[in-house]
This record gives structure tokens, sequence and C-alpha cells, in this order.
């Protein structure tokens, strides 16, 4: 009848912050416990002031966040999660984990573009991705879920199902993906400050940004080839929102109206996904501070052009996370996660 | 049982669809039915694209709102609202009007600042202005409440109390207030457009901008004398927020530890006000996509240094009139309002 | 001795202003005439405030400014623009062009986009198309000079050389452009309201924007073959810059240490082009308030990934038309445009 | 009659590279050295991409750079700038100096305020207070000047003439100033991370910023009586630009029209002082990209409100830098500064 208790690992990132912000409106869930490296012992509210009077949350070790939370989320960089994991896990309790750690199934990858490999493989087998609405039954009975990246979940909800139909050529799909700010955290940074990116725009690592392995993993698998994609991460100067637009070919003798309908039955129960009308543009306007991810698609020249915007730290992150958490601890999917888009 | 029926006039404004997006998150009312005399017969996903599927309501005529709903909106510029008003009145529903209609308690003022008078004057008489923490008992028990205008939110929230501390001089008080675009609506203008507000800062309506007789009619009855403000509003380039620098002098023999101490007490009970502790400084991400007002008070050569911010569309529109609404039905007065500021 | 009289036709629009702002700085010309359909009689100060008392130019009709200056540029929406080119070659003045009517050579393709046909064939026959650095001889020696658009500028840089050193291939070109909102202008629109476009992205026109064909006359003449693109322009939040990002394939052996040293050599005497370094990234602060194109190359997954940037108010429109106006009249090709790019 | 050598020490820092692009259009003088202790050894271009292949300057060593230039500019913080400057004067090279150590008299002050003292007093006392307007024939004989601050610079050029005057008292005065983030430098942190600062604004140091007692100084030299002002500086995400709001009160029997005529008269040989004509409201566009100060007066409530504008890296530091070279070397008073503001 009470609140469950709910822990966050690496509270006072972006993406902590924002999970705590979001669960101060869930009525199922509570939040008990915050960890943090580098704050033990510090109020939350002296780290992010707006957070203010809301929270008298005081970060404590990871450990003791582990012990005395009943569900837990770790929101920290790659190569540091997977320990915590394993240690909740050990306790019987159930882990959304945001970092990169559980993403890839082939350590090889892992290891070829992170620099780390896996610590219990069997964990690694048993842990479900968490594109929710693609592995939303997994997920349900699932103890470990990994937190899909940003640009892949912008990415794979549009693809998957038309690689899933085979209405496109699995070559040649090219993705320029814009993001906000928030995507690169709070660390500081030349790229970061405010001088250099205001009226600005830049694309950055080019051919080798590590999302790369994951959408290839993730459309792959919808395909049942092995696919490979040019992908160019931007930034562009908002805080808050990814527009991934992506180039690819319709199979012969598929036209644009087949895959409008394929696409809007397949999200058909899926209250966070959005196929807009053909015609209509899919902007970071349709998805800003709501968990929800709109497509719009297009032709142009023979190709298909398809523009796909979530909010990065939401549906992107946070948001996703708390659908998983949902699902996995019997929730209504929504909850929590009900306000429609910020127009702005 | 079932969630109350809300009704919202003026629903394609900024202001409206801002009613809608904090509503779709309120547990015990549903908006039914929105009205629209530009746009009787289009959804709202027509108008604002964001918000989506989320909706299927249909602008109606402001006269079927009144009639369909139980509880009623009217978000619509000054002059034309109290009509509906007293219509709404007249069939016994209970209204926020969001207009400056009902603000100001003396025609001469309103005559002189907006060029209109009162058309029921007992109607005026009853209203309660809906400055929420300040009326709280009188809103519970109203049935017309005037939603406060966003500038003199920012100001009075602060001011009054220490007016009637006695712990400020009434006299020589400075007011420069900067607010984002939002508070100058949808309606395009050379002032608003993108390349004009990109990049610039600028002030506006000096000496004469509509909300001055309002905040000057909160201040003289807190402080029990005519008083007289210089308010300057300035236009900063971001969407959301105000933030009201305020400076006045401290009676004789009154600290800064006192007005503190006072202020805090004196908002003791209200969960969306935050006085901040001394040495820090209230901005925008303190009250970002929350109902919050944030305080701080400074010191600076004998003068008394206040900065107030809000969220213009929240605490200063949309989220004061769902509180309102919060206490005139009896709900929770954090009902739809609980999610903490987004500090991004 | 004394200096040229140039006169600007369409002076109040945002190429208008930029024109007068970069030609204040020019030590050869004089601006002694402005012309405005809508505003004849006002002081220029009167429409944009920031000119302020450094101009005490007033508007005059169209007719009067090609009387009364010795070098004309017309600044004027399509379609009515050609009578004054038409006009000024008759009274034997030289005139850069700034609207669509002389850029496509094809009347058809006119007719198409645009709506409009030619009215004087002679005269599109005799024009050159203002690319300064690939046509700059004939520029010398042209009457009549088309100036590009600022897409097809930014694109046409890049892909020119590459196409006529037979280095890419010339189909499957795709191309994501990114633009301030300044290319939008100064007219009102939903579309140019600040509180939608800051913290937005979006693409618009996708597949019918009308630079399109400017974009494929270009290349299709360096290639020699009818070449096809896939073009998607998107307005991010700045008011100034252009980046186009620019996916194709190289042709079979082929590496991108050729294609940088020839892309090098090609622009050897062009101080405004600038190849950057191979694993440097181009981005707006390249080019910002400097009459620079700054192109970068990459590879990514088999594909050359191009990045090209230009201030589009500059380079991409007011800023190539002075550069093609010094050639015409033989003064030094950088006279007036000399800044280096503001990194902020 | 070849160009004058010119040497900036602290080139890297956000002046010493605004310098670099305004001395780039300067007809008379030449960048032949620039200086920096991180640096020394690097090209500017691998600094600032952006200045590109503009320059192929390479950072030699302070004392290098004195030996090897005519004249020098130091653009590097407090307490380090006055060694170089002694070092450049004994060499007999004249300088302007963009650090504090030289612009304030008061020995006491400076040690209050930076935590430093004079190390040559005569010097010192040699030193010309670069506000060039004001100073302009001393200046003209001055061996070193010292550059003023940035809010000094917006808000003493609009209250000084009103001082000597004896338009308005000496007292009250209240100061809101604006400013964007370049003013903050290249230096990293959380207060100029873009997610920190964009859609944010907020007051800081209140009570007790350094340029307190300069404006101080400045406004009491006027007056004639010690004057002390309450000054709030405000961060607006934007770039660059400052807008300083001024409230004051009028002399009895002054008007604003008496003000406005002798403000006029006062700045009537200075092409970079713009009062606007009363009615209109400065803003950062009439000033931007421009070595120009705009002033707009109003009347609010029987107090004078004052908008001061500049662009906070030119007038408020580069470009009054070489308008004061331009003085000391015997150029026109706007050589390489003509460009009009730039309205986007």
């Amino acid at each position: 009848m009470g609140k469950i208790n709910v822990g966050i690992i690496g509270s006072t990132g972006y993406v902590g912050v924002e999970l705590l912000r979001l669960l101060s409106n869930h009525s199922g869930v509570h939040v008990n416990a915050i960890g943090s490296n580098s704050f033990v012992g510090s109020k939350i509210s002296e780290i992010y002031q707006g957070v203010g009077e809301s929270s008298d949350l005081v970060c404590m070790t990871n450990e003791d966040v582990i012990e005395k939370s009943d569900f837990i989320f770790t929101a920290l960089p790659h190569g540091v999660s997977e320990k915590y994991v394993i240690a909740a896990n050990r306790l019987g309790k159930k882990v959304v984990d945001l970092s990169a750690d559980f993403r890839l199934e082939d350590e090889k990858e892992l290891k070829k573009w992170y620099g780390i490999g896996f610590i219990d493989k069997g964990l690694h087998e048993k842990c479900i991705y968490g594109l929710s609405e693609i592995n939303r039954e997994k997920i349900r009975r699932a103890d470990v879920v990994a937190n899909p990246g940003c640009y892949p979940t912008s990415i794979s909800l549009a693809l998957i199902p038309l690689l899933e139909f085979g209405s496109i050529k699995d070559s040649g799909i090219i993705i320029d993906s814009k993001s906000g700010l928030t995507g690169s955290g709070r660390e500081l940074s030349q790229a970061s400050h405010f001088v250099e990116v205001n009226e600005n725009v830049f694309a950055y690592k080019v051919g080798n940004h590590r999302h790369t392995p994951e959408i290839e993993q993730n459309l792959s698998k919808a395909s049942g080839t092995k696919v490979r994609v040019v992908f160019t991460p931007t930034i562009i100067p908002v805080n808050r929102g990814i527009l991934s637009t992506i180039y690819c070919s319709k199979e012969d003798g598929v036209s644009i109206d087949d895959i409008y309908k394929k696409l809007t039955e397949y999200y058909s129960d899926c209250k966070f996904i959005e196929i807009l009308p053909l015609g209509q543009v899919s902007t970071l306007k349709n998805t800003r501070y709501s968990n929800k991810c709109a497509i719009s698609i297009h032709e142009n020249n023979g190709s298909l052009v398809i523009c796909s915007t979530i909010d990065n730290m939401i549906k992107g992150a946070a948001g996703q996370a708390i659908q998983n958490m949902n699902l996995m601890l019997g929730f209504d999917e929504e909850e929590g996660l009900k306000y429609i888009p910020a127009v702005f």
C-alpha cells in the first residue's frame, strides 16, 4: 500500500537529476536513497539548486543505496556500472542500468568501442535491452534492463519496424542526428562552453561515435543480416532533444503509403509513439519534456527520408528507464510520464 | 468518482495550451471542452502539432464550452473575457479568469490602463484576486477568481510580506523584470521574430506597462498607503521564465537576517514558495517547468536587492490557475503540479 | 578618384541591410541610393534602428536608384527582380542580382520551381552565375551577375571540384543542410516566431526546396551528366550560418588523402576558401561574420562525409555579391571583406 | 609608409583573439607578434580554429613580443599585466593595457577589490584612463593607457555628462546591467556551461563585483563628490553585448528634453556614441559587432531610466583599445572600426 522505495546510483549527473524530477510525480514509487561517488554527505539541493526544498535527500555511497532501496536505477559512466548492477542483482533487487555496460551483446564490440569486457557473462545473457515498445513483454519479466542510448532509441524506433517488414533496403542507410547539449552531460569541456556552442552547430566524432555498434546491433536483429550505417551526430544549440534525419531506400514496389499504414499499425498500442500524418514534419516540439517519440516519413528523389524526434533526457534516458520500471513492477506503463509535450 | 469536466475558453493561445498540458496530468479533472473564436471545428492538434494524438479535442464556441463543462478557465485577451465569466457564473459554474478584466478593483484604473470598464460591478466585488498563497482561504470559497498577471505574481509574492511586516520602506521601490518570450504570446510581431530577439535584450513599454497598476494595487494593500513603483520590463531570449530584480530600502534597524527569518516563516506552509538560503541567488533554473516562486535576498550599498523568479507560463499563468482551481474544488493544492523544477 | 556610387534595390530586407553594413567598410565604393517599394521616403534608420546615425539614406523608388547610381545590387524576391536588372542594363550599369531570377539557365526549370519565365532571353544568356571562385574570370567581364543561393553556395563549392576531378560518384549524393533564421528573411511567420524556433530544430520543404534545381544545375555542369540529389534543409536556432553535411561515395581507388590534396590545390589562390586539415571539423565558427567557406572532409563506413560551412548572409548572399562587384569593377577581390571570422 | 608592427600579449583569451580579428581590417597597423604564457610555440589557428589560414602567427613569450613590436596591447588577467607594461614602457613602446591593473587611481581600492598593489607608482600617475570620448586629448599624448572595464564603459558614458551638467542627483543611483557570456572569458566553469546558461538568467556577485570601484571612481570625478552606486550584473544567454539599465533622479527643474539636448551636444563630435531620439529604446542590436555605445533616456514615475548598450568585446574591450591606439598613433579615430552595427 505504501510506495515502493527506489534508489538512484549516480544521482548527481544530468540523467540522475532528471530521474529525480520525473519520479517526483510518480504515484507508486518514492526515491528513498541517492548515491554519488563524489558528493557523499551532500544534499542534492546543494548540487542542483533548482531541486531546492523539494528534496532533503543526502547523497550516500552506492552500496548503501543498493541496500536501502527495493528498485535501483544506475546512472553511471560505462565501465563503472556493471559491478553495482551485479551487487543489486545478488540482493534480488531489480535494476535498470542507464550506462552502456549491458547494451551490447557482443563482448568484442564492447571491447572495441568502449575498451571494457563483461564481468558477469551470465548476467549479460539474462539482461534485456530496454527499448520498451520493442521488448515490452520481455521487460515485464526482466530483473536487469539495459536502458538504450539516446541516439539508438530515436533511430531504432523508426527503422526496426521497416526492416522487419522488409519495406526498406538494409544497405545504404545514412543517419544525420542533431542533439541538444544535455546529451553531453554535466562535465565541463570547451565543446560545451556556452560561447562555443551558442550560435554554432558542429558534427563530432564523425565515423567513430560509440552509439554506432548499438544502432547496428538493433538494425541487424530486425533485418536478419549484418547492417552497417553511416551515422553523423551533430550538436545544435538547444538544451534538450534529438532529431534523427534518416535516409534510406524503399524496397521495390513499396509505397510510402504502405509504410505509413504499417508503421501506424505496428505502434497502435504504444501511447508514447506518434507517427505523424503524411505531410507533417516531426520537430523537437513534438516531444519536448515528454516521453514520446514522434516520427514523420517523406520521399525525396527516390529516397525515403525519416524524421524521428525524442527528448533525449526522457525517452532517450530517464523517461524510458521509468517506463521500463513501470513494466518491471507492474505499474501502468504511462505512470509518472503522462504530460503531453511542452510545445514551448 | 468520475473526473470533473473542465472547459478552457481561449484554448489556442499559449496559456490555453499550457493549461491543456498541465491538466493532462491531473488526477481529478478532465478537459472535456475547448473553445476558440478563430478555430471552431479544428482539432487542437492541427494548431499545436506537439499536442499530437494525445488529444482529440475539437474547438467549439465559447458558449458551448460553458454549457458542457462544470468548471471554466477563460484564457482570453482583456476586454473579451468578462462576458463569458458572467455567463458561466449565471449558470453556477466556477471560473478562473486569466485575463486582466477582473484584476483591478478600481474601475478608473482599468479604464486608464486598458480602456475598458466593468460590465457587472457586483461580480467584480465578489471576485477574488487569485494570488494563491496570499488569498488562499478566500479563494477556497470563491466562485470567480481573477488570476494575477505574470510580472505582478513574481513581484507581489516577494514584497507583500515585507510591506506587511513593515520591514521595508514603501517608497523608492524599483523593479527591473526580465521575461522570456512566451509572455508575449503567439501573435506574430517584429518584436517576437526570432532574428530580432535572439542575441538581443531590450526594455519595452518603459514607464507604461499595463501590469504597473496591478503591482501598485497589491503593494498598496499590503502597505496600507498608496505605493508607486518604477517598473521596467525587459525581454530576454528565452522561452520561459521571469526574473524580477527588486531594489528597495530596509526600514531603520531591520537586518537582512530578520527579513530572511520572517519571510521563511510567512511561507512555511507554502510548498510552491522557496526562500533561498542567504548567499544563494535565485535563477530561472529554480522554477522552470514548475509552479514554484523562488526568492533570494541580498544587500548592496545599503539597498535591499531581491531576486524573485517564476515560470511565467506556470506560476505566472496556467499553473497558478490550476492551483486556484484545486483550492476552489477542494483538491490537494499541489495536484497536477508536483514536478520539481527542470534544471535544464 | 572619388568613390563609385552604388545603389541597392530592395534595401530593407535582411540582404539589403547586410550589403549596407558590409559596404560601410569598403574603401572604393559608396552607397548613394537605396530603393524600397514599401518604404519610399523613410530613412533606413527608421526601419533598422541599429543602422542608426551611421546613415542618413532615405528610401527612394527603384527607378530612381538605377538612375542615380553607377553600380546596382538588386536584393528583391524572385519574379520582381528581372525588370530592374533589364532597366539597369539598358542604362549601361553593371548589376549583381541577388534574386533567383537569373540563377537557372533552363527556363523550364524556372517555370517549374518558381512559376515564372524569362523576360529577356538574351540577357539570361549574357548573365554570369556568380559563384566567384568557380567563374572568376567570366565575372570580371560580366555586366550582369546572378548571385548564387545560400545553400547552393555551401554545397557547390565543396562538390564541384570533386566532380570535376572524377573523385566521387555522381549518384547517391545526399545533402543534409542546417541553416540559421536570417535565411528566412524579415517576413513574419509562425515558423520564424521566437518561441517556435528557440529550443527547436526542424526540416522543412523536404523534397521540394527551390534551391534543388540550382544545386543540380551546378553539379551537373561539373560532372558532365545530369546529377540528382537528395537535399533536406533544416532550421536550427541560430541567426547566421549554414552547415551542409554532404554524403557521397568516392570513386574506386580514390583515397581521402588524394581528395584533400586536390581540393587544397584547386582553391590555392582563393583566400575565402579554407580546406581544413584532415581530422578537423568545419563549424559555423569557421566562417561567422566573414566571407569564408570552410570545408572539412571525413570518411565513415565507406562513405565520404563533407562538412561545408558559410555565413549565409555573407558568402551566401551580400558578401559574395560584393566579391563579385569587386571583380566586375577591378577592385582587390577581398576589399571590404577582410575581417577574419568572429569565433564568437 | 609600411604598416606599424603591433604586438598582443595574452593573445589566446577572448579579448586577444577579438583584437586579432578587428586588426585584420586595419589599414595602418599589422600584428607581427602574439604572446601567450600557456601556448608558446602554438599557431593561433590551433587554438581558435576559426582564425584559420588567415593567420600563421605563432605564440611567443611576452618578452619577445615586447621586443619585436612597436606598439603593445596587454590582454592579461589583473595582477599579471603591470610588469609587462613597465617593460614595454622602458623600451619606449606605447601600450594599451586591457587588464584592471591601471584602472583604479587609488591603490587602496585596488588592494581592497583585487588584492594587489602598484608596482611602479610613477607609471600609474602617468597612465591615462582610456574612456576615449571623455579623455580623448590626454589619450593622444599618452604612453600608457588603461583600457576601461566593459560594465564601467557602458555606465560611465551615460552618466558622466549628466553628472558634469548637474542634471541628476549623485545619490540613489541604481544600475542593473545585463551581459552576454563572452564577458566571462574562455575559462571553463559551471556558470558558463551551455546547459546552465541557456534558457536561464541570473544575477551574480550581487554587492561585490569588482567593476564597482571603477564605476564609482568615474562618477565621483564627474560629480566632484564621492558617488556610491548599487550595481547588479546579470548574465543573459547571448554571446555579446551589455545593456545597462540605470535608474537615477533628475535635479529639480531639469526636464528630460534638457537632458536629451545636452547629451546630444556633448557627444556631437563622437561618431561612436549615439543618443537615440526620445521614445526609442536602446537594444543590443544598436551596437552588436560595432564600436558604438547607444544610449536612450526615459522617465518613469519621476525617475530617470537610461538604457545604455555596447558590444562588450568591442567598445567594452578590443574596439575601444584600438580606438585608443588610433588616438595615440595619430590615425583616424575610426580606422579599422568602421562597420555599422550588425542588426543580426
